[in-house]
């Protein structure tokens, strides 16, 4: 079985939108292992609709469209398709009564412009929509299937989640894919590609896909059985050792929370060019308020002496972006709110400050712990977010490591 | 003039990478008023990939390729064309100098599958590529044409403003379009909707685009001429007044970094349950060292008192998510700073923590400043991050009114 996806409306023809809803389609097909061959994104125009329906079916076995089952008069999918395919069409009134009865909930009368929504081919699925009042459908076509979704993305995530995966699964019993996601921090993708290599040689043929993302790095993984997939974690445990840091939806956020959380343990932070990120990134997890009690931002040396108790000869001997002060930072916040670990971060997020010396990207990280502190000195390439980001990334991923007990010293 | 756009790769049909591509072509396209009638995303297979290419070019005069031009075997573009049109190919040996010279540079010796980079068509317009060793071209068949880039985005960004954009700009001089986006806070999509009603009707047919993009909503203006896009500002001006906060690439911690800086004020922040995001936020903007002296993360009662010396009875009386404790909050960082400003946040950003008076969303926000102190409860829906987001940007837009004197006491 071959898919294709079309993604009806203009709105995506411009330049600021793109269509995700086609992501949403291709994990539901993926995770049943069916190829997608193409997929395209066309405006509200009868002609041009019906056209790339009748192109795009040709070549596969299912295809799913999303959008253009609204209300108004440029929404058209039903009409592309009626023409596409000779296709009769005839009104539902349970759909009139479902979509009045939406609206009667809210106190108000269904326009009359609604009633378009109700109209069906003869022989289709209708797929009742409890997240608005576009229904979605499902029609046969010989040998080939057609599946209509609205495009609103919480309808179309909750018609795919009750009535396209299930039909997936049962034409495709047994043949669904599991995916695995490996989270590496601390190597480049080239470092990870080189650290793979008897991994691949051992496993000529199977896809492995690497995603570069936010200051990590990604190794994707599909099998047909768990138990491989289990096989093959225990292989690349082994080449990453303690860069392995998370699985799937695992961020670094998470994974450190989950960590602290288990061991009853809590940290705090003094952040200077980060301004605040890493407290935000640690806080964006629920339950967080257990292990986090905190932080100072200081942007100032000031803010360093007066809120974390920085010594100002350190400042005056070493300049703010320096080691002593990264570690005073650390050891500062760690003991003014007595926390387990304490995190300091200094440096030059730019694009000015910088200097020969210190130039900018240059970033000092520090993790003060029961047993003692860590250091490291960064150098970034980029804007401020890049340098900002990356920075909070390697403060956490070296809390993390000091956690676990595979910090280097 | 009609525009058509594919995509060439096999990665971008899987569940996670989308084509972003096509967006700046579109807006090449667009600032001259060429429509896009559809675009495509194709996989690295011969036949599907001519296919689509054949079905394209019936319906537009213009028709835009990217990706598929690397040495390796399956990039395929090339080919597909020289399929779908018989078209003949030949080697452009001062390609491959060029080419060899790339690798040379590094010390490096070209591999011999990049010879297949040096294949043009006979009387194509190469398009020598300084970001990388994939040519473009530029072919004309009939009174089509056909343009073809490289899928890698920072060559490709820059063969649209070499190349592209002046071809085009040479072929519709004097249709060129001029967008201008308009950035409205506090109110919703629906609710600027109904204030452009007059708008709307003073300007039957021109198109407005309307986009609610995190806390803000966008209303997006296109003319062929800028005294008209003046115009038309001033009717949004009038519309919105205080609402209007900025314009085109403008950023609500943008605007607010170019009121303090013009002003000669600074500003600090104490953050409960954003964490630091509200500082990470105005940090993100380049010299916001002249204006944020820092601020402190506390997501303890103990933090509020000891860091920003919150009086103890207010938390025991009116609970730490209170309207006393944002106040205090916002004066008491004022005044530790020393700062013009002070912006204190406090509330429960869930999913757990929700009581019958206080629910999860609930967050109270303040500003202090010379003449006073204003003060807003917010009640958000949505996951923690959300929440967060809103917040700090309600509390920025509070800041900027209280600056500009367009606060309501």
């Amino acid at each position: 079985m071959k898919a294709a996806i079309i993604a009806v409306g203009s709105e995506m023809l411009g330049p600021i939108r793109v269509d995700t809803n086609s992501l949403k389609v291709t994990a539901a097909l993926e995770s049943f292992g069916i190829p997608l061959v193409r997929k395209s994104v066309v405006g509200d125009t009868l002609a041009d609709l019906a056209g790339e329906i009748r192109f795009a079916i040709e070549h596969v076995d299912l295809l799913i469209l999303s959008g253009g089952l609204g209300p108004t008069e440029d929404d058209l999918t039903r009409e592309a398709l009626a023409e596409a395919f000779g296709l009769e069409m005839t009104v539902d009134e349970s759909i009139v009564a479902t979509i009045e009865a939406r609206f009667a909930a809210r106190g108000w009368k269904m326009p009359d412009v609604n009633r378009r929504q109700a109209n069906v081919f003869v022989g289709q699925t209708t797929l009742r929509n409890e997240r608005g009042t576009a229904p979605g459908f499902h029609i046969t076509l010989g040998d080939k299937d057609v599946w209509v979704f609205p495009g609103v993305p919480h309808e179309l995530d909750w018609m795919i989640a009750t009535y396209f995966t299930p039909w997936l699964s049962k034409r495709h019993a047994g043949q669904a894919l599991h995916r695995r996601v490996f989270k590496i921090a601390g190597l480049t993708e080239s470092g990870v590609e080189e650290k793979l290599k008897p991994y691949y040689d051992a496993h000529r043929g199977e896809e492995v896909t690497i995603l570069a993302t936010g200051g990590q790095i990604e190794i994707h993984l599909m099998a047909r059985d768990v138990a491989s997939l289990d096989a093959r974690q225990r292989e690349i445990e082994e080449l990453f050792g303690a860069r392995l840091f998370g699985f799937d939806d695992d961020t670094m956020e998470s994974v450190i929370g989950r960590l602290l959380a288990s061991h009853g343990e809590t940290v705090s932070t003094a952040e200077s060019c980060t301004g605040g990120l890493l407290g935000s990134r640690i806080t964006d997890i629920s339950g967080s308020s257990a292990y986090y009690m905190g932080g100072a931002v200081c942007y100032t040396g000031a803010a360093k002496i007066d809120l974390v108790g920085v010594d100002p000869a350190l400042i005056a001997d070493h300049g703010e972006v320096s080691e002593p002060v990264a570690i005073a930072l650390a050891q500062g916040i760690r003991e003014r709110f007595k926390t387990t670990y304490g995190i300091g971060i200094t440096g030059i997020a730019g694009p000015t400050g910088g200097t020969p010396t210190k130039p900018v990207g240059t970033v000092h990280i520090a993790v003060a712990s029961p047993s003692g502190v860590d250091h490291r000195k960064l150098l970034w390439q980029g804007p401020r977010t890049t340098v900002k980001w990356y920075s909070t990334q390697q403060a956490l991923d070296l809390l993390r490591r000091v956690i676990v007990g595979a910090v280097k010293r």
